[in-house]
C-alpha cells in the first residue's frame, strides 16, 4: 500500500456491518469462560468439517494468484496444505485452553461503608483485523477475538478471498451452533471497506494489522483508531569490552540467522573498541559461513569487513542475512546510537561485567532490554503467554509481545447504597480507602 | 481554539529544547525514589521562597488580562493569592508523598535455568502538557511529572504568562540545587511551539490537555500522540422501576449539583415509565428549588416538565444547572439510548433490584458504571489514587481517572547466560515458563 492513498470515509453499508458486529460483540462480551470455550470448540469442529471445502477454495486462489504472478513467497503464505489447516485448527483449541482475560478484579477498594470500588476486566468492543495473504491469520485472530469476548472486522488480502470466504463461512457455522451466536465476526472483501475500517473511531477500538512494514506503517500514520502493532523492528546487539567472546559470537549469529526475516532479528551490531579486533577475526568467517552479509564502518572495514555501511544502514531493517557493524568508544557511544537508531523494540548487551549490563538495562528504552541472551526471544509464545496477538514498539502499554491481556481493557464498578458526594465534600463522610481482597 | 487550525511543523528551535528536555528526562528517569522525593521538597521549598515574586507577576498577569477584557471567570482562575499558592506548596508535597510509580516487578517468570524475564514500570519519557489560564496546573503538573520521572514540555495560556515563567523560574531554581538537576522541564510560551508541540513524535510520549473542551478535541484530533484526557463529559443516571424514589432524587440531585461544571455530572436523567410520574412530581420542586432548569421528552413534558427538550439536548454537555429528562419503557432503553449519546464516562443506575443493576453494570461500557451513588464520585482522589493526572474516556487502558500510573510504563529485562533460541527450536531446551515471586 502506498502511503500517497487517501483513506475514504466508511460506506454506509460498511458502517451497517460495523453496527451489527458491535451489536453482536456485546452479547459476545457477556458470556462466561464456559461459553467462549464452547465456541471455540464448535469452531474448530466446524473447520475440520468443512476442511475439503477450505482447501479446495485455496487451490482457486493459487490457481488465480499463479495465473496473476504473485511471487512465490506470497504464494507460499497464500497456499493451506492439509496439514497447515491442522495445525490452524489445533491452535483455535490451543486459544480456548487459554485463561480467561475477562473478568479479572484489578482493584478493590471500599471507599467507605456499603461503598465499593472494583476494576475489572472487560473485553475491548471490537477489532479491526487488516492481515495481508496467510489465511491461517484469520483463523487465528478470530478465535483470539472469540476467546477474549470481541467482536472483529476482519480484511484478508484479495488474492486469498475464496479461501477466507470459506473459513469464514465456516467459522459462523460454527458459532451459529454455539451459545455465544454468531454476528461477531464479519469479513470484509474490498479494498475500500479496509480503508474506510480506519475511519471507524466510534465502532472499532484496536486495529490489528498483520503484514508487510509499509502496510502496518500505512494504517499507523492513517487511523486515529489505535494500532497495536510495529512497523520497523530494528533491534541491536552491542558487544561490551569485558566479554566471553565465543559467547557473544553465539548470541550474534543467533540473533541474526535464526530467523533473519523476524522483527526481532538483529540488523547492527555495535562492538567496543577494545574488543573489535579480537571478535571480528574470529566472528567475521563464522557470519560468512552462515551466509551473512557484513557492511560495516569504517574502522570496522579496517579490521576486515569488506562492505561499507552507509548512514542509511543504520536505519534499515534487513529482514534478510545481512548485518551492518559499528565500532564504538564505550557504552555511552553503544547507548547513544542506540536512541538515535532504535525503533525501540528489542536490544541487547553481551557483557561479563554486570554493572555495565545493569546500566544499559535501565538506560535503554526499548520494550525489551536483554543482557546475554539472544533478541529472538522477544516473542509472546516464548515469554509464555499462550498466545501472541502483536508486539508494539510504542512507549504506552501494552508494548513489546502482547498476548490476550491486549485485547481486554477495565472498566470500574462503584456499588453503593444512596451514597452522595456532598457528604464526603462537607466533612460528614470520610474516605477510608481500604484495599480488599482481590 | 478553532479546529479550523493548522498544526504546523515544530521549529528547528522547539526541536532542540525538546531534544534537551529528553536527554535531561533520560537522567531523572534514572533517579531513585529518594532523589525524587528530595527534588519535591527542593521544588516546594523554592516555590516558598519565591512567592512575593510569582505573586506579583500573577498581578501583572491580571492587570493586563482586566485591561485586555478576560472574562470573570477566567480572571478568577488566572488569579494567583497567597492562599492558593500555599494549597499549591502543599499539592507539591503531597505528591511527593505518594508511593513510587517506577520500579514495579509486575512479572518475573523463569523460562528456563538461567534465563529470567522481568517487566518493570519505567517512566514514559516526556510529557508534553497544554493548560489553559490555571497558573496552578503548572504547579501540579510539574511535580506529577518529577515524582514519576518523566521530563515535561509545558505549555500554559499566554494570560498567564508571566506568571508562568516566575513559577517555572522557581521550581528550576530548586531543581537546580537537587540531586536530579535541572533540564527536565521547559516552558514553551507561543502559541506556534504549543501546535508544534502535537507534532514531536519522536520526543513527546503523552499530551495532556488541561483546559476546555473545545481544546481537548482540537488535540486530540491534531496529534498522533496518545493523549490522555476526554473532551465531553456526557454522563446519565437510569432510574429503575424498582426504587427508592428519595434515595433515587437524591442521587440525582448530587450528581447533577454538587459540582454542576464537572466533567462527571450528569447531563440526562432517565426515568421508568412506571416511576416517571411518582418520581417528577416528587422531584421537579426540589430541582426547582435548587435552580436546575429541567428539559424532557413528550412524555415527562406531559409529566409536569415545563420545557421541551430537543435530539440536540441528549448530545450536550450542559457543565451547567441544566438537566434533560427522558422517559423510558424499561432498562434496556435506556442502554440503548446511553449506549447512542454517552460519552462514555461515567454512568449511574438507581434500582433496588440486584439483577437489574448487574445487568446495567455487565451491559453499559463505560469507564465507570456506578450502583446506587453519584456520578461525581468518578475521581482520582476519591478512587484513592492520592493525585489524578486526568480522566480518560477512550477504551484503552487507562482509562477513567488515572493517577500517576498513567504516567509509567514498562520494559521487560531478559537476563540469560548465552542463551539462544535456536536451542529451544530444535527442542534441545524448553521453556519452563514458571512464575517467580514478584
Amino acid at each position: 500500500m502506498s502511503t500517497k492513498l487517501s483513506v475514504p470515509n466508511p460506506s454506509p453499508l460498511l458502517i451497517k456491518e460495523a453496527e451489527r458486529v458491535k451489536e453482536a460483540s456485546i452479547s459476545l462480551g457477556q458470556a462466561n469462560d464456559e461459553q467462549r470455550i464452547e465456541a471455540l470448540t464448535v469452531m474448530a469442529n466446524a473447520l475440520n468439517d468443512s476442511a475439503d471445502e477450505i482447501l479446495e477454495a485455496n487451490l482457486i486462489d493459487i490457481e488465480r494468484s499463479k495465473k496473476e504472478g504473485l511471487n512465490k513467497s506470497l504464494l507460499s503464505r497464500l497456499q493451506l496444505t492439509e496439514t497447515k489447516l491442522k495445525g490452524c485448527i489445533e491452535g483455535v483449541l490451543k486459544v480456548s485452553n487459554l485463561s480467561d482475560p475477562i473478568g479479572h478484579r484489578q482493584l478493590h477498594r471500599k471507599l467507605d461503608e456499603h461503598l465499593i470500588l472494583e476494576r475489572v476486566t472487560v473485553p475491548l468492543g471490537v477489532l479491526g483485523v487488516i492481515f495481508e495473504s496467510r489465511p491461517d491469520a484469520l483463523i487465528q485472530i478470530a478465535s483470539l477475538a472469540v476467546r477474549s469476548g470481541n467482536g472483529a472486522l476482519l480484511k484478508g488480502g484479495s488474492e486469498a478471498r475464496s479461501t477466507n470466504r470459506a473459513i469464514m463461512d465456516s467459522l459462523n457455522m460454527g458459532l451459529n451452533k454455539s451459545n455465544v451466536g454468531a454476528g461477531s465476526l464479519s469479513l470484509l472483501t474490498t479494498r475500500q471497506e479496509s480503508l474506510g475500517l480506519l475511519r471507524l473511531d466510534r465502532f472499532v477500538n484496536l486495529i490489528i494489522p498483520r503484514g508487510s512494514n509499509e502496510l502496518v506503517q500505512f494504517i499507523q500514520e492513517n487511523t486515529r483508531i489505535p494500532v497495536l502493532g510495529h512497523a520497523d523492528g530494528i533491534c541491536h546487539l552491542y558487544v561490551d569490552d569485558f566479554v566471553d567472546i565465543d559467547k557473544a559470537i553465539s548470541i550474534a549469529l543467533d540473533s541474526k540467522i535464526q530467523y533473519p526475516a523476524a522483527c526481532n532479528a538483529i540488523e547492527t551490531l555495535l562492538i567496543h573498541e577494545n574488543v573489535a579486533d579480537k571478535f571480528l577475526r574470529k566472528s567475521l568467517p563464522i557470519f560468512s559461513n552462515a551466509g551473512v552479509t557484513i557492511k560495516g564502518d569504517a574502522k570496522s572495514q579496517s579490521l576486515g569487513v569488506e562492505n561499507p555501511a552507509t548512514d542509511e544502514d543504520w536505519s534499515t531493517e534487513y529482514l534478510d542475512l545481512i548485518l551492518s557493524i559499528k565500532i564504538v568508544r564505550n557504552i555511552d557511544e553503544a547507548i547513544e546510537h542506540i536512541r538515535k537508531y532504535s525503533s525501540r523494540h528489542t536490544e541487547a548487551i553481551a557483557t561479563n561485567d554486570k554493572e555495565i549490563a545493569e546500566k544499559f538495562l535501565r538506560s535503554v528504552d526499548s520494550a525489551g532490554v536483554y543482557h546475554n541472551c539472544s533478541t529472538r526471544f522477544a516473542d509472546g509464545f516464548r515469554y509464555g503467554f499462550g498466545a501472541e496477538v502483536g508486539i508494539s514498539t510504542q512507549t504506552l502499554p501494552p508494548r513489546g509481545p502482547v498476548g490476550l491481556e491486549g485485547l481486554v481493557t477495565y472498566r470500574y464498578f462503584l456499588r453503593g447504597d444512596g451514597d452522595l458526594v456532598k457528604d464526603f465534600a462537607s466533612g460528614d463522610r470520610s474516605f477510608s480507602h481500604i484495599d480488599l481482597p482481590l
